[in-house]
């Protein structure tokens, strides 16, 4: 139940097979039918969550009211709204399953019980993070220097599979498009 | 020179006299006049900076020939391009200080050197990418639901110092607004 996890720790750090049973006393392994929540706003995010093989969206209503989606995790990604995470402060986002999801979940508090345990995790939560970061800074370009056309067109080109899997309605949140527009540029694209 | 950093560093871990010999054994100081140069666009950045006093601004050239800034760098906070220093690959970006600045600077090959040799900074380092990712989350969310007259207002009210201290022009290229439109923005306000 929590295999990728496990085989992605090993990607960056030892783990033994008694770190794994430590490891195993701290998580929680969850099955999430399509449309469950794990976060509401409102609520404070007290877990972090590790997707294993299905996929979540972070969202939150806007001013509209409707559904601004601003991240999507699959296999292997953690998602959390760290700022509530960390300052247990209410949260402003929901988070939900889109499909079918198995996912590894950890909260705060045994979060840093699991650090203080197995201290030489830190290093493998450091570099999940450096890439986040990473990921975010290249997300901002893109944002920053592509026409919305020009970003469903990389977007669609660099998740192939993902454009399969999620609703049409969702991408076109995520990309900031009205499903309409969207539509067009898929004719177009065809 | 690094005062900063280790004050920093002893809000989240126990920093013995010796760990900050040892820290010094890999990291250099840099004093920069303004307008200097640590990136430039074509070249890996090889290092991570940290702001003792001062302020760095990240940018690239868009496809209009001109400086989009995404992040700006102040006292207390490191910058660098997270996937040019992980991945050793060319970097689109520049960083260049916008005034007198005194940095710390750490390459990449002397990063994993210090934590080999003081593991117990993969915790410090850990805790900043988290804050790291926490802020983009927060600044992608207010990117998705401001108005940029809205965002211009949120963003002088929250940080005046840093309004006084950064250029109008690069405060409006990192805000994505037109020079002449901030100008509008700032006479609304008066």
């Amino acid at each position: 139940m929590s295999d990728k996890l496990f085989q992605q720790i090993r990607k960056f750090i030892d783990l033994s097979a008694n770190d794994e049973l430590v490891v195993n006393k701290y998580i929680n392994t969850l099955q999430l039918n399509k449309k469950e929540f794990l976060l509401h706003d409102g609520k404070v995010c007290n877990d972090l969550y590790f997707v294993e093989k299905g996929c979540l969206r972070m969202y939150f209503i806007n001013k509209k009211d409707s559904e601004q989606i601003t991240q999507f995790a699959l296999d292997g990604w953690w998602i959390a709204d760290y700022m509530s995470f960390m300052n247990n402060t209410p949260s402003n986002y929901y988070i939900q399953s889109i499909e079918k999801t198995e996912i590894v979940s950890i909260s705060s508090q045994k979060f840093d019980d699991l650090l203080k345990e197995l201290p030489h995790l830190e290093k493998y939560f450091r570099i999940i993070m450096q890439k986040a970061v990473a990921a975010s800074q290249h997300r901002a370009k893109l944002m920053y220097e592509m026409t919305k056309e020009e970003f469903y067109i990389h977007f669609s080109t660099s998740f192939p599979e993902f454009m399969q899997r999620v609703p049409q309605y969702m991408i076109a949140s995520y990309l900031g498009l009205t499903p309409e527009y969207m539509s067009e540029l898929r004719k177009k694209k065809l």
